[in-house]
């Protein structure tokens, strides 16, 4: 208790010094901050190289850029650009097809026209001697991403000279999935609550939401799903149609196009039918009205996300109809309106000895080329449920004839929540370079996401999304960062995650080379950190069963149990899912299946999850099993301690409320990570009956006070502290 | 529907608009902005007024006082203030008895003591011809109420030659109720979620709670009610309690005192006792237990406040006991801590032809002495529950020998939610001058509750917060100003709406005269506007059923049925709350009785609240009664529509974003106040069978378009626009 007390009294003598700086950041700008250059001779570089400006804006969406560029340099520079008509030295020049024959008349037509709707250039240019900045697309989507990236050029100091930048986004629908509520909760949400005042719109239109639509714009976000997988029908009600109306027309400057989940049994329950059957005229013409309704609406009505036959979730089984029947019947009614149905690959049977990871593949491999071309088979990253650290799933590379969308988890459900800074980067990366084999080497998610000429053009990634009521709109200030990677990546699945987080650190704090690299170390670091203090070697699905916060793989009940994922015994650790197990490996083209099969070519970090291994088992580094998940594990401990200490060097540099938090946050997450360590350490040695080395510092607390805490937010069960 | 769709298009125009100004406001400073005064002259004068400080800071208290100072004056003047130690001309001289006997030798001893815990002194003084200005406090509290002051002076732009204010509190327990629930929601919040992150407490310390501290300190409120009234037993588990701890830490150092609601029946619920009977030696003995414990993790634990036998809630009557006898119990536990009780005396009984205005003080009354001394009595403002207008409660003045506690409610449950500005100041300012006759004529509400000599110096006012996690705090801006006039009445009973507004208008928007005359217009006449098109001339209680807002004169169930109060019928309208009818008069003074009672004296204001009248019946005016209410009603609407005007001649003084939210608030409280009126009065009309006069523009829509409209945030029942 008095550990606890002193804490206390600490984080209030911190408080204090939060308070010390009048313009100390709430983070609520996120990576849009566009504070005044401090370095005066780089701000008169680029005040000379915005001299002046050619930039005719008539459409919503232009005026829309064209207000986000004046600000933007207004901010950056201290200055309102000038404009002008006429071509002068240092000028701007910002146009598309439709607002400025002149502008496009400089690119040569074919280049202009493999932009498409949402690509750009940003060229330097010499005209007539004069040397100019050409910012062009060929539609206004183009432009406006166009802009925020010429704005992020001054924003991290790069250079303008000779600037050659040429984007078109790799992938189509780039799409935030938010599990928010109708009462406004938030399913797995750590930052606050839903942004969507249901109450108060659509009449009531907030700032809040634009400045959503604006940060999401600006990282190549361009839809949106509003409501939970898990679904409530009467979201499809006229009257809340009306209010995600009113969203749609915040979102639609900035080409935000709005999705909604749906119920797969909304025909009964709000349409008083008596069957949701599929293969029912009645069903399949109360969709149809229904999506025809949706569409007066909303006119770009973005489609369907529906969770169904999973979890509890009604869907066409119930009815003893496939997935692709059910979805096919929603997606016809939507096809007339240019409408996307994204339907999830996510199923499993609760029910216990059965392998959750191989019943995915299972159940929708077969239905490959079964679905409608405006469908996505939507495919978590693993094939279990956004574990730390998982296996890319073996539907990718597997299902040719059917668009993939591949969904990412942003919120961190398993990661820790809003209390540990974990930069997912480095595992969208994992996942989206994991070679699938298809067509010989090279051929990575990735790839497969992008080749969509065999679907009909259609490509999407999804990223649950992590966003909040919360002043800094994520929970903790680096939450902030994971949004931006994952918009970023959907852009671009083959970027780096280092050159990503580059990006952010520079937008978000700073662009001294020094705190660059201790911010980017901090995060590159900090997802191998935490697989390694959470679950190591392959290990899964060991967290609390409530509220995946917090180490249970004591967990066991008739339900559900850790002991599936682990298996642990006196002799051994591990999942056998090879070909003498549950045939995991087999769901992988053969050349991955047999080097996930192979002890000698299986990766360390997939160990347990395809191979079930003695205690004394002799890992490649020497060590046996048990020793190595040790070093694993407080490994992860100590590489928190040096996010630790790599913050505290930057308490000068870093603005007082921004510094605290994130001290207070790597605190939490140093205990946390402890806990983690000695709960799963001291569990798995009961079984394994070998010491912890004497080398590393003694647990903190016993196995049974750790069993005893429940995670803080869920305190029916146990007492903490007493 | 094309109207809808036109004001769809016009907000989406909006939207443009609002985001041409980098540095718009969001909201979040509150009155708390500490700009750079922008003329040069008057902020060299108080550059100069401020040249140097004396100001030695020890305690955390001292500490938050100090950094506010200069963070204020960092804002306001540009400049950071140079400490010394030597007394020089124009300096600043800060200090209390235990920080500074130097600068309280200043004054003499008396006078400081008079200042006790809370109280301050500002004054200018000439010291061996040096002229200074003194902040002196007795205490540390007062020192920090003392700095906001100071700092409110420049920021309303006031003469600091010669100034002399000395404040000391009038009421000693200044308390906010939140009614949040522990899932974040909060009921009859129209402000977003409640601001105590459950999840991460205590470990974690938010940014946002340390300013909702600041913010309640700088209007002198020093304390807070964290949870709902209608409590869930739960919150006093030990858990809970740690997590209340850390917002009790949070708060310590603005002098916010936490309470906790305590649900009655809790030592069955949560202590596995077999009753909750207040005379139980072990129902005593748990309480006396949790409040040990409580004090154990928040040492200076304000107390509890309950709801008892009220819509439902446990109490003592369960068990055969009084009021009194359940209160005792519990205040008995908390008294050798100093702790205070809070027991709500709005009770009614649910059954129809009970007439519920008199239920509160039949149950009360004859309690008076009967509670213990720690005890206070929390009597909302008016007998019914927070309606537009109410006379002010008549257990006022007959509960000599019982401290009372005036409650408020700032959120705008019958007044329009976040969606109508409706400043309330006046509203608060009706009740607490109502003149109560106890000692003669004078004897006002503000009185008796000062009057705390007879109640062992125990004095509050609560109010029901209006506070959310919205970035603006309050749901729309104009709320701000309502939490603002709350603290400013609870700290001064005597203040009048007049210059509250004045003061808040100074600080949140400009001190220029036109500005500050005309925003200060568009307040004064809102409460009286809502009145008018809700429920004019004391008719009441005729709200939507589920929401509170918007009309439903039309409600009938078995529960619940408007008819009971305005009781319609062909001939005549209002309650007899006579000598003939249910006597409400006579609970009050027999003066203030016979005035309510004699129709030649009763105010219009409260005609049908007391008195039942035919619909021909000739009012002051020489109109009908039927006509009468008819111009009150258009004239509610025709105020809203000269606040719109007001508000659109500010567009070139107010920042974008807030004229913007402004402007969009306005146009849909006209559009509700419109259909509050014709609602209404169709529904009237149905009953007197008399015209609305022909100078009036017809209602918008027919009865029956109003009567299928659901308030738009409960779409269960009818569905909108089709």
């Amino acid at each position: 208790m008095e550990y606890k007390l002193k804490a206390f009294c600490i984080s209030a003598l911190l408080i204090l010094l939060q308070v010390n700086e009048i313009f100390a950041e709430s983070g609520y700008e996120l990576w849009l901050r566009y504070h005044l250059i401090e370095d005066v001779a780089l701000k008169r570089y680029y005040q000379i190289k915005n001299s002046s400006i050619v930039f005719t804006a008539r459409t919503q969406k232009q005026l829309v850029a064209k207000t986000e560029l004046y600000n933007g340099l207004k901010g950056l520079l201290g200055f309102t650009i000038q404009e002008t008509h006429d071509v002068k030295d240092n000028c701007l020049l910002v146009g598309n097809v439709e607002s400025s024959p002149l502008i496009t008349s400089l690119l040569c037509a074919k280049e202009l026209d493999s932009l498409g709707d949402e690509g750009y250039i940003i060229r330097s240019l010499q005209i007539e001697q004069k040397k100019v900045t050409v910012v062009v697309a060929k539609k206004d989507q183009g432009l406006l991403y166009a802009i925020f990236h010429y704005l992020k050029l001054i924003q991290t100091h790069q250079s303008l000279d000779g600037v050659s930048v040429k984007e078109v986004p790799k992938i189509k629908y780039r799409v935030l999935n938010h599990w928010d509520n109708l009462d406004g909760t938030i399913e797995r949400g750590y930052a606050g609550y839903s942004l969507w005042d249901w109450e108060r719109l659509p009449f009531y239109r907030s700032q809040r939401c634009v400045d959503y639509a604006r940060a999401n714009a600006s990282i190549g976000i361009n839809g949106t799903v509003l409501n939970n997988v898990n679904a409530n029908a009467k979201s499809l009600r006229t009257e809340w149609l009306i209010k995600a109306a009113g969203l749609a027309d915040s979102f639609r400057p900035y080409g935000i196009r709005v999705f909604l989940t749906a119920r797969f049994s909304a025909p009964q329950e709000i349409g008083n039918l008596d069957t949701s059957d599929p293969m029912d005229p009645k069903v399949k013409q109360w969709w149809r009205n229904k999506v025809t309704e949706i569409y007066e609406y909303i006119p770009d009505f973005g489609g369907f996300l529906i969770k169904a036959n999973s979890e509890g979730q009604p869907g066409p089984q119930d009815y003893g109809r496939t997935h692709a029947e059910g979805a096919n019947m929603i997606a016809e009614a939507l096809q007339p309106y240019g409408g996307i149905l994204f339907w999830r690959a996510f199923v499993y049977k609760n029910e216990r000895h059965v392998d959750r990871v191989v019943t995915g593949y299972n159940e929708f491999k077969p239905l490959d080329g079964q679905f409608k071309e405006n469908v996505f088979l939507q495919t978590k990253n693993g094939p279990i449920d956004f574990q730390p650290r998982e296996p890319f799933h073996p539907l990718f590379g597997k299902m040719p004839n059917t668009a993939l969308s591949l969904e990412f988890q942003i919120t961190q459900e398993n990661l820790g929540h809003a209390g540990h800074l974990v930069y997912l980067a480095p595992l969208f990366e994992e996942t989206l370079q994991s070679d699938v084999y298809g067509d010989g080497k090279g051929n990575t998610v990735s790839k497969i996401l992008q080749n969509y000429h065999e679907t009909c053009g259609m490509s999407a990634i999804a990223g649950v999304s992590n966003v909040g009521t919360d002043l800094n709109w994520t929970g903790y200030l680096f939450g902030q960062a994971n949004w931006h990677a994952f918009g970023r990546l959907a852009w671009n699945p083959d970027l780096t995650s280092e050159k990503v987080s580059e990006e952010w650190v520079r937008m978000t704090f700073s662009n001294r080379e020094d705190v660059i690299d201790s911010i980017k170390r901090m995060m590159l670091i900090s997802r191998e950190a935490a697989v390694n203090y959470m679950m190591p070697l392959g290990l899964n699905h060991i967290m609390n069963f409530h509220t995946h916060n917090g180490p249970e793989p004591w967990h066991d009940d008739p339900l559900w149990t850790a002991y599936d994922y682990h298996q642990v015994t006196k002799d051994s650790i591990g999942v056998d899912r090879t070909d003498k197990g549950s045939r995991a490996t087999g769901q992988y083209h053969k050349l991955v299946g047999a080097y996930f099969e192979n002890l000698k070519t299986c990766p360390d970090r997939y160990l347990l999850w395809f191979h079930r291994l003695p205690w004394e088992y002799k890992m490649k580094s020497g060590q046996t099993l048990w020793n190595e998940l040790v070093n694993h594990y407080y490994k992860g401990v100590e590489e928190v301690r040096t996010m630790q200490s790599i913050w505290t060097s930057l308490k000068d540099v870093i603005d007082g409320e921004r510094f605290t938090s994130t001290e207070n946050l790597l605190q939490n997450q140093e205990r946390e990570a402890v806990w983690w360590r000695d709960a799963c350490l001291l569990f798995f040695k009961e079984y394994s009956q070998m010491p912890i080395p004497e080398v590393y510092e003694s647990p903190r607390y016993s196995l049974d006070y750790y069993k005893k805490i429940p995670f803080p937010y869920d305190w029916n069960k146990t007492q903490m502290f007493k």
